[in-house]
């Protein structure tokens, strides 16, 4: 918030605000107030990316109205954790959204972001992990990022890791989803120096507690260089994929 | 119960009752059995508030016969955790009553209470906890508070939080619902010296375990001045407000 | 922080202050940095209590230097979990200080609060949780309160408690304390209508999982009115006790 | 099984049966195979009491299938945890069989059983609870005991409680079903001198776990004498209450 | 409380009391305060037995001042969860106490109890067991009941339980104990009618959870008549079985 | 992969294969890659098994198309926790294949495996049980073992499974079905000296914590020679039974 | 125990045992008794295996006394879970017994037992976890196995388990003992048909809950193929892989 | 391994090897056997940084083994949770080392490594916190990386943290250390657009649960760009760091 303050500062300084204005300036500028949201239009300038909008408690209305306004602002849009019949409602009102049905999210590009400088490995253990990967994937490109997918090539099955070898080794950043024993990550992390995001899933029954059993793996992974999100996570993934990514 | 049983030793002393009467006297007055459910009455003496009705659990025909008891007692009425097929069935026998269907609640006010001293400040981190927060809402309304509804100012945006700072700082109480991470009530609490009820929330999945994240980082809240009640429990928040706010 | 801001803001605006000295006054002012430690003198101000230390996890040396800040500054001094053995190295320095040896807290009053409007109530449920209460008087005499203590009227024999009803019964916020099955605040809120604060404790075994079993029950209370703070957090309890009761 | 063991040698002493015989009478007497199941018949003899059926994850055809072989051999029935669709397809086989909407039972008393040799007291926290101590009372009635139900007097309102102590302090055994905080065995236990089984309840929500807070307050009471069953597992308490009773 | 309550009142019709002085009797009588505990001489009365010490978490102080009270009032003294070094400090003051090490109790018969009608059999499925059940055989004793130990006959050689079996089948309630995976109570259940109290033990290591796994497999156990007591709590299993065998 | 990398080098060697052959070799040899998933069909050579599909996750049209792939190379199938609906959809593509509505498993059989040397004794402790079992059986047999099924021989009578003694001990491996207290592997365990496998259902309810409180008992079993699968894993069992079977 | 049943009721019928003997035979035959311990000598003829002592919680009284009649009866001698004290205690008795430091076993071979058929490899992910494999291997040499150990070959360098595979696919059985993630015996089973028993250890710190973590990912194993034992539990790893290489 | 195959497979085509000498060569390089531990000298070039030795749950001796062998080979040396004790062990045979006795590492610099691009901004929320930032700091410094510290900025005095925004703007990741409520990382993700690596300690008590409480806030973090490593994992953070830092 420094250089806003600053700003106002100088204009204050300067004569141009005063400061009742400066405080009015502060409290009402970086978020449009909705009632039931405020939404952080700021957030693009502050962080670099819109502010994304996660679907789960919230009613159609609420998403659709948010939504609307980030339309509005010809920010891109990324609606993560929603079902089709959301969307059903939504693409009445903006009739451009794109819905990926295995991530679950609605998306909407206005706006090109800048690049990523690499490319990044989105990468799943089982066929059952893919909808996690997918949110990954799509929060990935919305983001501005090049990525590879590569998915089923668990520890059931080593070779078809390996086999894939090369082309995680290319990865600037890799993404490694695993539901069940969450071994993934801890093997990839094995054999390559790349700075690597475990997502738990809750694939998975009985003892893998609804995915706790990847997560309690992931951040037990005896290799180095793990960072884990929450489980079944996979925006958060590819938020902070893109962050590095963008460095 | 000492100024009942006062009263009815004085009764005794004064050959005014039996031991026998004095002892039906006091088993008989402070409930009303309705063999299901026991209506306590007495409350509204005892504790200042009449009894609310939890309605987790409940059929709808126990539901309504005990509120047709509390409304036939002139007392205000309150229901929580309901539906609105049961509201549907009560408003044949209670047609006033009122429906809030984000808080689940109905509610009906016949009398009017004493109100509190100052203003009570329900904020939430996110559009999600919105229902929470209606429950705290309501609660507060029924028992006499005047209140702020501040939402969806969250940590992913403080600058929203200091936005409506002023307004915060002039509560006499404040209730603050959070899920997820539940960082919000600590961030306020370390800005202000205002008696603070923490209420977490369900909002989330995976590693917030249904609410049990929010709940241990807000009863391990680093500043002091905070007070936690159940996950979802806006009613617990709204009455411990109340119970404050009339001091 | 508003009224820091505003003041700031007019020296700007009246020429008093350059852009740069507001910023630095800002960044300056409210804390002191000991590398370590950022002792937050302005907390005084901003919250009307001074900084308490957590023993936990510090050095005695590290302690020993904030607490010599802290004098410095003649501001009360409470530090909370903090061994004997830290208490005569702190002796040293600091002479006049005092140590509860069954609260664990050193302590030393140097400057008059203003006093709070009522009584506090601490009540243990067994004669294990007093070491926790006192924590909570330390905490409440510190801030400038006044209260009574009630130990050892748990539900293993209710009519001890009802003994103390009267005195309970007068007090404007209540502590409730207790370890094992927790019932002790439901006990009490289910026959009072004052502010409860219920502080669990660690007292019990197995099953009793080191408190938990009490922090869930009063989570759980069925009676309204019940705010819980941390497993066997006398100072948090003592701390909310004293904001609500200076209201 | 020693009486039959006995039997058997005595046999095979006398000349009466062969070994193999024997063996084979050890073997093939105590129970019937249905493939699916293996119904105790020898239960009624060894402990009194028929075998009674859980009902949950069973299709409806093996509970039919079971409770007509316990039907013919003149026992009398208990299903347990049973809807009301498989008690209407029972109905079409076993007509007389009767289904208990709230306890989710079905019975059938084909033969007086020996009376226990006093009351049982079977009281719940809540109304909610009422589900859970209905169960407990068919189970207390088909195995031949008379009892008393006092519902709706947990620790919200500890008058209630109160007004029925008469009535429980001539229970023989009692049976005290709390979800939520689960305070009121304990409460219970620390005026009376009667063994109590304490059964949770899944009543609550949040921090209730499902039952697993009131479990554990009940594991931890304070005031000795108190046995806990199963969250929810009022046949389990009926089942306890009347082998003592029977004492 | 009530015929304390009714013996009150006649006194107040007859005018031999006050209301002010039955006000005064009723909170003055039943316990005795020693500031930091409140010793229940009244239980004596109200509950057949004397009041028992838990000694964890108190001072040796807090211990022997209480043990004096009791042996004063010529009940006899039972304390639990204590060290020998307490016990030590106790002989000085109570000479004629007696110190189990295995069971860590502390106990005093002064007055010859009412006799239990039967025998109680305490089971333990392993030596590592015994402590707990020798807590259990202890608390049998100072309430009056004669008592078998039947000692390490766990599941791992089922004949050695069998070999036992007459024994058991004559008792009027069994204890059972056991640590690791809890089967024994369990197993016991299946093959007796007689009331059972399961008592899961801390022995085990990894998955045991410090008895967690016994206990939930306690709680689970598939043949009912099992009322299960906190991990560790001898005394609990001690005391109810106790209340039981006088009925 | 030693036999794989030793040929390849041997042809490399030889000249017959340039190192980048080799590379393409080792590389693509093993799995079929049909993007949501890599049929691993070197598993058969591998691990003398085919590949077996774990339904849950997945789209019909998913295991359909990996399904016909395995059908299409000619190995046997076999699809665990699938529902009816995916069945009848499979069937139109796949018209020889079975569903087995208990185990909730698809299978054929097209070709013919190495038997086992003995048999494997599947038991489980109740009816509710069974469906666990099946799943474990349907594996058995698709894998080339004999087996007895012993079912509801649980520990609520034991005298039902002593009668199976005699069936039990001739096994090679046994498979021990239970949920709730999960007592049956360590009581076969105790009388047996036969590798055991466990497996912990989600039968039961409240505390069984969906088969967590047997789980952990079965980890915990006193007696060794117990080797324990995930909750409901029939599969996982039928699969390391054979394992060891086929030694 | 049938042949002991039929043994015995071959002599009742021949007239050499009357019933009463007979049932002396059965009750007394197959333990011998030391009050707090019963030992099992009947288990090397029912399981071909002498009982093993299980040192937790023991004192040392009680294993030297156990251990000495173990000796007696020139069986070989197990003791897990025990400390060097002990063993410098039970020297003076059995001056030949011999202390493994690492696996914290004492061990004396006095017979020679049937030799397994097969190696077993024991292999561990970390340095670290060398005192449970240790366990594991005290107890295959002591119940007649040969095996290999490879050491430090976890998934942080799995070049290092390639390195070994070939001594590991020669094994029998193979017992995989990991820390932290839990991922080895995963890997291992990925790439072999050879039975696993995997061990999960309580190597690692914070979310790694003392082996936790490792046991659910191992329960969780995506291959088949594995069987899990206790946290910690090398004596159970042991005693099965011995009784599978025995097969 | 690629590489390394390549260059196998390349000396075997041009005859350099023979299929037997490439094999031994596989197996042979990558790691030196030291039976309790395999040094794996091969990461340093395919992982860039040299192998870190855990030190928890070795021995001296494993230790200082494993230290002299990484000292010979001229690479770097970190050793983390390690004691004191440990390192005046070490000292003797490697005298250069160094102890951090906060941190608990012994670290050795010998090479110099490529330096990362930015800085890494390590901020704690508390004093308590600071021994787990220490040892992130430690492995930041010997994988060549520049860092501030930032300690004592938590969210009970959030101006001590805006205090500090210019300095943690600047960063290329930030390491953000908290225990308790674990809401600092979430605070600061809010604020700013670089990645964040977020360390759970266990600082705290009661429901802080050894720092579960934070690691479940930082999974939950309702900002995106954090990734979280295990609880007082400081080198996980420090690790992780150090990769993205040098992309």
């Amino acid at each position: 918030m420094k250089s806003l303050l600053e700003d106002v500062l100088k204009k204050v300084h300067k004569g141009k605000l005063t400061p009742e204005e400066a405080l009015n300036t502060l409290k009402d500028y970086p978020y449009q107030d909705l009632t039931f949201a405020k939404i952080d239009h700021h957030r693009e300038l502050r962080k670099g990316y819109p502010e994304i909008i996660y679907g789960l408690g919230k009613t159609d209305e609420q998403i659709i109205t948010i939504a609307q306004e980030i339309i509005n602002k010809k920010s891109n849009l990324l609606i993560t954790k929603v079902g089709e019949s959301t969307f059903k409602n939504l693409k009445k009102k903006i009739p451009q959204a794109k819905f990926n049905p295995l991530a679950k999210t609605i998306s909407l590009k206005q706006q090109k972001l800048v690049s990523g400088k690499g490319k990044i490995s989105i990468i799943t253990a089982g066929t059952s992990d893919i909808p996690v990967a997918e949110e990954a994937a799509v929060t990935c490109e919305i983001l501005g990022n090049e990525f590879d997918k590569i998915y089923d090539v668990g520890v059931a099955g080593l070779h078809r890791l390996f086999g894939e070898y090369n082309k995680i080794k290319q990865a600037r950043v890799i993404i490694a989803v695993a539901g069940m024993e969450g071994a993934l990550p801890s093997v990839i992390a094995g054999v390559v120096d790349i700075p690597l995001i475990a997502v738990p899933t809750s694939v998975g029954y009985g003892a893998s507690m609804k995915g706790l059993a990847a997560l309690l793996a992931m951040l037990n992974s005896c290799p180095g260089g793990v960072g884990v999100v929450n489980i079944d996570n996979g925006f958060g993934a590819g938020y902070l994929a893109s962050l590095i990514n963008h460095l």
